[in-house]
């Protein structure tokens, strides 16, 4: 039987992904090399604060403290949020953007998939809207890489280095979760170990496709979803939390 | 007869000047090319933040709305900053810092050697203190743009580059501020026009020195100095403000 902690924790893991992802591809708004990518990136960015909101909505209600998603996404300190690391380190260039966005996205849309079966009718409801919007995000991207890996020798070499720079922290995709077994017994949701071989299934052969080589696992390991995060994350929080630091309570 | 308000955002101009440069520099703490450097940069930003302590604490006594040089220091908004633009400007490499610390400190060591004789006693003590470090600023930072300018081909080039993208900055040191011909006529500090005949004189000698070619003026203004700020203020602010923001009131 999970615990409510457990649940709630599990929920928070998945709307801290969306919400710092979405944060990191909003600072392209106005940045992109061509306005079509500039739309995308910006809608992607609100796709995923989108279901950030739904999911800590539903996190906040399970812990049942009197948190909505304003105190969840705005004022909680750096040790909270349980994203994975990869979400929150810099976007670097348009390659690095465009090969996370497709190793995560792949992850989120085979996790969606599970969740919409979920016992928690809630979380059901909420992935089955996230699902559209992530196939479309893992599509898109992918696209991008192979179109990248697979294009000038600069924009290889660029995609190259990202995949190389990424790669160490999907590991952190499907490192086991305390309560995770729980939450997979109890029907929640399935425990991301779960995932690692339909992920690997579909990242290798696009990567081939993109003429980009999978660098080898190595010890590398990152702790973003339990609370550890990297030197980057204090950085985001600062602006992301600025105008809810600096005016407490403000509203539209 | 100059008002407090006049007095004030006088005092505030040269507190904030000095903030806002010295958190630029911490942020080479532990990045700067040598370990000397790395030295030198952490201990000019503390030697900035000194100043700034002192100067913020004149201004909130003069203001008399019993703000400290902490409230001043973290509580306040973009708009309300009155530094020079050129002093949140991003450091972006090390030719530039050095750049931006030689026509600042070559700016300061002028307004402070004029401080020294203010009738505001307070503000005379302070700058009779801070000028000798600002003298050590202007002699390492001046020491290294004729190093770097008088260099290699890439430190040359980069040193070049960075005075071409400094020095536009430069004219809103000498644009007049309301209330500075009170100022002066109350032989509190001079309009800081007066000192832009001395800051020629010794920046122009130096640059050749340092075989680099100074832009012509242009139309070019920026308004920091007035509380309207660069793009890139607000994230300096974001990442300052932290501490205060986040745990409201703390102490060491």
């Amino acid at each position: 039987m999970a615990t409510n902690q457990e649940h709630t924790e599990y929920v928070l893991r998945i709307g801290d992904n969306a919400l710092i992802l979405g944060q990191r591809l909003s600072e392209w708004c106005g940045h992109a090399p061509v306005l079509e990518e500039d739309m995308a990136l910006a809608n992607m960015a609100l796709d995923l604060i989108g279901q950030a909101r739904m999911l800590l909505t539903r996190a906040g209600a399970l812990e049942g403290e009197g948190r909505d998603e304003d105190r969840l996404a705005f004022l909680r300190t750096e040790g909270h949020y349980r994203n994975l690391t990869l979400c929150e380190l810099p976007n670097h260039d348009f390659a690095r953007t465009k090969v996370r966005n497709y190793l995560f996205s792949t992850f989120q849309v085979l996790l969606l998939s599970r969740l919409v079966g979920s016992t928690d009718a809630e979380l059901a409801a909420i992935a089955g809207k996230s699902l559209k919007e992530a196939r479309y995000h893992q599509q898109h991207s992918g696209d991008w890489v192979i179109r990248l890996g697979d294009g000038t020798e600069e924009s290889h070499r660029r995609t190259q280095e990202a995949l190389d720079y990424l790669w160490p922290y999907t590991a952190e995709f499907f490192a086991p979760a305390p309560g995770e077994d729980a939450i997979a017994a109890a029907g929640i949701g399935p425990a991301w170990h779960e995932l690692e071989q339909s992920w690997e299934a579909q990242v290798h052969p696009l990567m081939v496709e993109a003429t980009l080589t999978v660098p080898p696992r190595t010890p590398f390991k990152s702790y973003g979803k339990f609370g550890r995060h990297s030197e980057h994350m204090g950085h985001l929080l600062a602006t992301m939390q600025y105008m809810q630091r600096t005016y407490p309570d403000t509203q539209w």
